[in-house]
């Protein structure tokens, strides 16, 4: 790896020392089954959908294959854990992983070198440590509260001039389209990476302002949980565009359209921007759609 | 760097042995000098704004720092040389480098690490090899015309279930805007990578099935130089958004509406799709903007 690649400030290469030992044996688990399924394995077999996860939403092979290997690791930690495949694992510990093992599947099983094991540790559920690992590079992004971490945003406090990345837009969700191409217009620069956790951890490493599910509610918690620590511990914020709390939660099928900000301040713009624009073209059609005050409404009273 | 990363069906880690001298030179000094300028200076310096380039637009810290390297490690390979700062250095050889030594700028500047350097060769005038290397991993991918690749593009033919990377959308452009949501309407999914070398390496390579510039005429020769020889080494085809020819031309102010894709028949759908939504919303538009029409005419006209 290049010297570029060794890190800067709170970012660095592989699983770090200092991690919890259940957050740091699941990491390496996801690496190697990350590197040997790639090895072994071609897109179109990577990306076969060969179950349901326990979130509702299609398995690759890529997702079992490394999920199955971090679970493994986890025989000797027997904390909690909540992942997308396998969901709630209650061992009566005080210690939860709110785990990823591959956030970026698309990107992962098609060869778009953009991938990452994620994970947050709640105790007493409350997130106190977050590890989030490029799986194809090593690179890797690690806090623990009250562990003082260099990492920090770039402190940008208003979306006009800001460089945001976005989940890509839902043409067929007219609200959510408004809501994302309103902040295509109104930010410097629109990304779409298409992995939530290392869009986060780009975040809190100041190397994007600010990242944002656009009113899709398609985020899972195992796709903000790291963030919210990272990005906390970086000086940002995380919160979700309709106001619900992004707290421990072991119902999979909980829905956020979260957002990663480099600020309160820029969070908060974000939110109210997207908020704004939805629910204009929410009342512009509900004459039309009738679906659509029940979803603003249920959004609204979440 | 882990094994995965050691490469796969023509790309590899690194510059190649095989690369005509004067391009492994240049490649090698890029990332010499990229990975200096990344250890040297912080985002604020690398991004800074220190000259106009010879293509027009301006040339931030970080161009500068790399172009230099690299044009000074050309010095014992007398080619002639097109860049996007310098511009075009007729040194009376048969050889050109068409040449982008840091492709994705923004990226670059900001830490976002999807960064290329990127080079085609021209002999007497007719592209023959390409070189693209990632220059925050040293992923790279080269191919000689008449040196059989393993480099394989997807093969698909179709925009439905389409994985298509855009450059991002530019608002103020109402044509363009259509033409872009059009190819998100339809696509499977789209993403924004930032970097046009990197994203028609992936084509090449077979890990999306395009990339295109939505009709913002934004592309100059040399991000799309390596990739027109990449790509139709792998099976794919570039082609140009209004049909112009995409061939050596030392006058760096032409600019193209690029695409690359895995296939010539899905080169020609995404051509259509983003002529026809572009042009439709210039009718609609063109008795509120006289500039509309006056700015059809001149593509179709070119």
């Amino acid at each position: 790896m290049r010297a570029q690649d060794e890190g800067g400030p709170g970012w660095g290469a592989g699983v770090p020392v200092e991690a919890h030992p259940a957050l740091a044996a699941a990491a390496a688990a996801a690496l190697d089954a990350y590197a040997s399924a790639t090895a072994a394995y071609d897109r179109a077999a990577l990306s076969a959908v060969v179950a349901d996860g326990a979130d509702g939403t299609p398995t690759m092979r890529v997702d079992v294959l490394v999920e199955d290997a971090v679970l493994a690791a986890l025989t000797p930690h027997p904390v909690n854990v909540l992942t997308e495949e396998t969901g709630w694992v209650d061992n009566g510990s005080a210690f939860t992983l709110v785990m990823d093992p591959v956030d970026g599947s698309a990107n992962a099983a098609a060869g778009v070198p953009l991938s990452a094991f994620s994970a947050a540790v709640a105790e007493d559920g409350v997130f106190t440590e977050a590890l989030t690992v490029w799986l194809e590079t090593g690179r890797s992004w690690w806090v623990r509260r009250g562990v003082p971490s260099p990492l920090r945003t770039t402190g940008r406090t208003e979306v006009a001039g800001a460089a945001v990345s976005l989940l890509r837009p839902h043409p067929a969700d007219p609200g959510a389209s408004a809501a994302w191409w309103e902040v295509a217009r109104r930010a410097a620069r629109v990304r779409i990476l298409s992995t939530s956790c290392l869009e986060g951890a780009l975040v809190a490493q100041g190397a994007t302002d600010a990242f944002a599910d656009a009113a899709t509610d398609t985020h899972r918690l195992v796709d903000l949980a790291a963030s919210v620590v990272l990005a906390e511990a970086a000086g940002g914020a995380v919160s979700d565009v309709f106001g619900r709390p992004i707290t421990l939660d072991t119902d999979l099928t909980k829905r956020w359209s979260g957002i990663v900000a480099a600020t309160p301040d820029l969070a908060g713009e974000l939110a109210e921007i997207l908020r704004t624009a939805f629910s204009a073209d929410l009342r512009a059609d509900s004459s039309a759609d009738s679906s659509a005050d029940s979803r603003a409404d249920s959004r609204a009273g979440s």
